[in-house]
């Protein structure tokens, strides 16, 4: 017979339906909670509660943030001239970590989540060149080459962030000096 | 500049306070249960309040319980001539799991934190075997003696878990000492 000690094994159940949290991390983090530690523990019950109520998109450039619009659509020294196109808004605090970039970002998602309306209306405010930031990919290609064609009647200059970018590795796990330079060697498509 | 999205940051922070997750894994639980899944955002939240609400230990031998005691104690089937020690309430879990014990447990936690008075209430119960399964270290030997010593006025057997060499592992992959333990430890086939 098992101890059951329901509330614990509810906890442990939750935790694993987190991506890459298995059996054993989930009972470790839930028993650290539980029997160590229960200010860290209502700390991060109160910060999942706070944050799930807070935290949305940004209307212009669907990032993540607080209010309506984000720290970069709502920053006027920005460069509007330039639009950087992400597939996740984790995407664009990784690009802004790298203190590259100067411009303006668009959360793409996928081609069938692609807000075409709002990414023309956006491509209308006076952009000149596109920059598609995505993880190098075949799919990526296909997703490039339907904006491109999406955005032909624009008079638009289209780069992507250059390889160096290692294949088929998302950016949250690429390091700074590599990011860094992609952006700064990106190239014409 | 680096887009804060306060709540969000504090949910990353919160979450890096427990033990064996880092930077990125809390970064990408944290955006897992903002972005994508506030459902199970709340589960966590709300698993948590309750764990920290009702999870207490057990008064007779301090494993995890949401009752004055836990389900082993509460159980006068288990052999109460068998005591086994453990040093974390998460251990009694483990050893559950075995199925092969009957018996029952006390949480000693240290030297320092081990309460003796109560140790030695439950010696007085009826045991008769006390069985030490503490990872094999150089500490754990000494707790082994310190407490030996402290109930040596009982008439008891003290025993402790087996060392050798554990299941599915290969040999070149086993540390020296639990392989020289397995060699002077051998037994008949």
């Amino acid at each position: 017979m098992k101890p059951k000690v329901e509330s614990f094994e509810n906890l442990v159940e939750a935790l694993e339906a987190l991506p890459s949290i298995g059996k054993k991390s989930a009972r470790r983090m839930a028993y650290h909670m539980v029997m160590e530690d229960h200010f860290a523990a209502m700390k991060i019950a109160h910060a999942i509660e706070r944050a799930v109520e807070r935290v949305g998109r940004c209307e212009r450039c669907g990032a993540m943030s607080e209010d309506e619009l984000c720290p970069v659509c709502a920053d006027e020294t920005r460069d509007q001239s330039l639009l950087c196109l992400v597939e996740h808004p984790a995407d664009i605090q990784q690009i802004e970590s790298s203190g590259e970039y100067t411009g303006t970002y668009f959360v793409v998602g996928s081609a069938q989540g692609l807000d075409e309306g709002r990414l023309i209306e956006r491509v209308e405010e006076g952009v000149e060149e596109i920059i598609f930031a995505f993880p190098p990919s075949i799919a990526s290609d296909g997703l490039i080459l339907y904006i491109e064609e999406k955005l032909k009647g624009y008079d638009l200059v289209f780069t992507k962030i250059a390889q160096g970018v290692p294949t088929g590795v998302s950016l949250e796990n690429v390091d700074m000096l590599s990011l860094s330079r992609a952006l700064q060697e990106r190239v014409k498509v």
